[in-house]
């Protein structure tokens, strides 16, 4: 689904952050027409994501390179289950390998701990999302796999959704004026959100027509009120200070989207292994 | 000290992500020449890095830009702490936020995670080091983190470093046969790791004249006999399975150095702020 | 307003397209460190778009380079007025001069087009907006013509808004199936807009809640009759076959949106001289 | 015939500008495996150009793409006529739909217009050729097409062809000792010309020894009084303010060269659609 | 003279390959705000050619630096001369040394070598040209390097001159058939020259009206009475196996041109140090 | 062996440099289908080196293109030998021809000249290696060519191997003081070579425990006695000044190392010629 050229485009790069001129171990011990037979297994219990990348690594660095895939993107896997199987040049393998992990590592990491909050909120109205706060270059990588955990993908960028917070509110002259002048230059597929601290703020976010409303750090009580004060006139989302830990109680007090940076700033890479026969 | 190059390419990367058009928010409502004053913050303990790297954001997007650092890359920052202050354009300042705070924070987590595990091995000649478990096009970035943080870098990459594992190991013959063709054919600026699961192997590295042993995955008795075997005749290094859990204990068995993927591949991110007066 | 970055690298691709060695005819003719004052006039009516872009080419090219304008991006000009002055090395003025000028024209006359047409809906409710239909590398060059010409942007991409035509529609099980679906996958900051051929389809367009409903070659007796269906459960959005001829009687019809490619695909270029003193 | 590097590399960016993500359209509705049958239809009457870089779009994007053709760049084309038939998957179809045709469009549009003005040339000695009044990033492109229409491309770029204006005759110190100077630094495969405006600056340019002289907005009574006065001895170009209605006149004037900008900084797209079945 | 954006890239290019990470040597022992005195000295009697690309290496390093040249590129230069001083910071000046030496010692090379043959044919009227016989990336410098050391430059590409080969000759139907097709297709600045091993070949070119006669591999005799068959009605180039040794008398056999693929394909390094004070 | 993308982008780099448009003499001349068989054959006897990377150039251009290999990289070939059989598109092996050339000619030329180096240090210890002194952009390129040759690669860049040099021993203290300074800051994977240039410097380099010590511009008798000095404690490196005429008295000093600049910035081409059938 990704992009094709910015995931080759991504391998490029990190391929030549690890070859700068040749691999001195395989290239000068591995006989060149040697194969292997070789596959991916899961250390963990986790969503798979990152599969299609890691494969194109291979691909790239080697043309007769074949695989079998036993699970796609978005499955969960289980400690000890087989991804892939596949078959190579085994100096391509040897060159591919770290690359081709680091990326479904951390794909995979990301997909499995967006799941356990989308888990945490089963039962309530309360969507997972996504935030801008992901690492240089990987800002697709990051989004795709947050969505392969059952995630929602919040703007992807400065230019495809409008968000106030102080400075423009200030600048705009307040949270209904600024609403109204950026209504009037934005085309009509834009949304626009608007962060709030306290209840003055979300009734003027709701009598500004904003069309998402963001409770910042405000506590579960508070997000609970401001629910009731917007009453399905905008969409609400929680924000600020939100873990694995509180996100049930959270998602209890009715908001339709709680948004986690975590989720790609504080990535914990999900174990996965190459084996070469 | 990183590559001016390396660091305005990640960070042309980076805000191209987060901007493909114009920031619909701050560009049409914030006025062209309004500027702020406006400062980062710590929200946490540890160790700073990517201050230069989160300024040089600032300086690219706004040639009007200046800043105040009270910090630099390796001090150890407290809670409350004010890193820099800086003055700019305000919507470069805000277009420029999410960007910087995510490359400082990113590799102020790496920073600080390094040297509690430095802390932690303090009292025996363990030195900590990376490896090549990162992030795509985030590799230099992460290993002057590491190295901010008290660390040591490991090879940058395949070019720089042999390192020989089963496969190049059966290739070229055995342990010690492997080691011999390599040495005829590498370069005399570059040494040779060689991976060992059993004394054995440990064994047949040293005569070989490996530079660098690698205990993999042994546990801390067998590690401590290793050691002994190797009697300073290479360097020793552990890896597999090391935490901050159980770091300190691995630090005892004597060895040179211990390798920890986690320092690059599961980073948290640290609590910076932006505040805009 | 436009990302620096964005900009630069056209500019680059612009003159490594017009210069791969020297400029034969000033580098080897005039002086190396000539100078001259320069000025760019207008030779037409319209709306000026590209001064800051057509003024960067001079200011990558010569850091000496200075330059007093006198209109700015959105103002009206008309014929005879002296757009901006400026002074730099006489080489260095040649070689950017047919670049800054194809971008300025170029710019200029997608807003000086999008003024006609957005003048011709003055009085009804409808925008004008434009399409994805832009040249390879220039759209968010020409977007931001559009607008400061007074039209809105359309979806940027198809990553930042769903447009759902027949294929999508087809392999979603129909227009409310299709929706649903989609909804379910979509973070809350995405817009989705159907396209609908007949009164069916736009009825079936408002029970499935889209936000956008697209009125495909209807005629405008038919886009009056949809206009009334859709009644504000939705923006309405008049396409296909529009004109400057016949632009004026569809915003009649009560549409919101009215869109036109030729805004971006058939551009005539707005004629500026640069005159050298 | 375009340099294949060149034209992957436009593709590539112009996809990038379209999807920074995923097709949120097509990816979230399509099934991965959905293949269809599509074709080009011409609606309007010209010259075809594109077709190669249109499907390379699609081979780009799908490597289980396939296409019969039934026209090729250059050929006349009419209003129904099929162009190509080609066959791939739903997604990436109509991913590339978009780039496909705006490149194609743009092209052929520029190649009609060129025909056109060839076609009112007809009887006479006079060619049709393009200037550097080209878009960024486009010009290879736009002057293929200018070729394609039965156009002659003038100088590609500053560096292969010399032309000589005031300012660089003023700091030659005259028409013939600029030519002088030049020719002596010149190699030997590079021509020079030399602008006129009055009947002395034409009889310095022939005894200059200039390869071509043009004549800058000149009415046709002077042209053709000026091209007695080059008498054969160099090559004229008519220049400025030539469109489509005076075209034919000046090309009885006996110039060997026409130059329009038109051709390719006020292109009108051509009407082709893309069907899928 | 170059374009800036041609050798801002080269630099960047050049330093990633020096630097993939930190300078290991200087950036760990040279205090960050340590500057030095530093110059460049010539070794060897030759032609300058590089300078501005020298100093433009510690420009894009060090925005601190500053110099004073002494010379120029193509002013002679003699064993033991300063060329340039200059101030920066020490570990940038470390840097750039290594890379601002290779591009100048290239570049002088390059224009001594070429000063010499120019030397040789004094006194007749045979200019020296360069081919494309250059390496990866580096022709616009080696092309500018020639013109410095006084030779000219023959076409720089395949898309601005023509030259027609055996086999390009055969598919036009012979010599006159093929530049008669050709001068139909192509633009009027463009020249076409044509390869010729014998008389009959060297007439037919004649014929054709030619506009470069190519004399190929032929001795000296034979290029002589070649040139009497020309008579002035063709530029003549004298190729193949010409080198420093026989030059001279190539030249005096009243051929226009001689050019040698060795100017570029066989550098030897102009030697120059830099001295840190 | 050497990175496929460096390799690509490199050939990319090539034929944008050298087909800016189209080729005006292939494309314009050759029929599109016309197919040929074509050879490379030796002219001269020495190394082959760059065969891989000349048949991408075809490859990259041609994917109909085929070719049998008689010889591989590091081979010996004779005057007349046959290297290569191939078969292509004309005009695609037309417009690869010279890229393709250039690159094996400049390679072969790199590894010949390296191995006539080894063969002249034979029945020493000495090996031969090259040094960062490459030409911008092809240092992997030519670093690979000395390996074919049967030398030795010195470090690759300044991050993968500490050189200390006046200025860096002045910085840290004296070569003791700044070598202990370095190791405590470098990875266990970096070797130090400390640059002496008297005795005394060679024991404080011993004492250090510097891995290797240059023997910079000593003559051949303080070579030897150096070489004694250091008995085996480190890498001897001999440095300056060494030529093909005195490289065998140099390697029987006793030097370990013998590294020479001018294989890689002073290449002379190693002649192959294309033919085509």
């Amino acid at each position: 689904m990704l992009n094709k050229f910015y995931i080759d485009s991504l391998i490029k790069t990190a391929i030549e952050e690890d070859i700068n001129y040749i691999d001195v171990s395989a290239d000068l011990l591995i006989p060149e027409n040697q194969r292997n037979d070789s596959y991916f297994v899961s250390k963990d219990d986790g969503i798979l994501c990152g599969l299609d990348c890691a494969m194109r690594v291979f691909i790239l660095l080697d043309d007769t390179f074949t695989f079998t895939a036993y699970k796609k993107d978005g499955d969960e896997i289980k400690k000890g289950d087989i991804i892939v199987e596949f078959n190579g040049k085994t100096r391509e393998l040897l060159k591919g390998e770290r690359t081709a992990l680091n990326i479904i590592q951390h794909m995979s990491g990301i997909a499995t701990a967006t799941h356990r909050a989308v888990e945490l909120c089963k039962g309530t109205k309360a969507s997972v999302a996504d935030t801008r706060k992901t690492l240089p270059g990987l800002r697709a990588l990051q989004k795709y796999a947050v969505a392969c955990g059952g995630g929602k993908n919040h703007r992807f960028n400065l230019s495809d959704g409008a968000m106030l917070k102080d400075n423009h509110i200030d600048a705009g002259g307040g949270i209904i004026s600024a609403v109204k002048i950026l209504r009037s230059k934005l085309g009509h597929m834009v949304k626009i959100e608007v962060e709030t601290r306290n209840f003055d703020e979300v009734r003027d976010a709701v009598t500004a027509g904003a069309d998402v409303i963001m409770l910042d750090n405000m506590n579960c009580e508070q997000m609970a009120e401001a629910v009731r004060i917007i009453d399905g006139k905008a969409t609400s989302e929680a924000s600020g200070n939100i873990t694995l830990e509180n996100i049930a109680e959270v998602a209890k007090t009715g908001v339709d989207i709680i948004s986690l940076g975590a989720l790609t700033h504080s990535v914990k890479a999900f174990d996965i292994s190459m084996k070469m026969k």
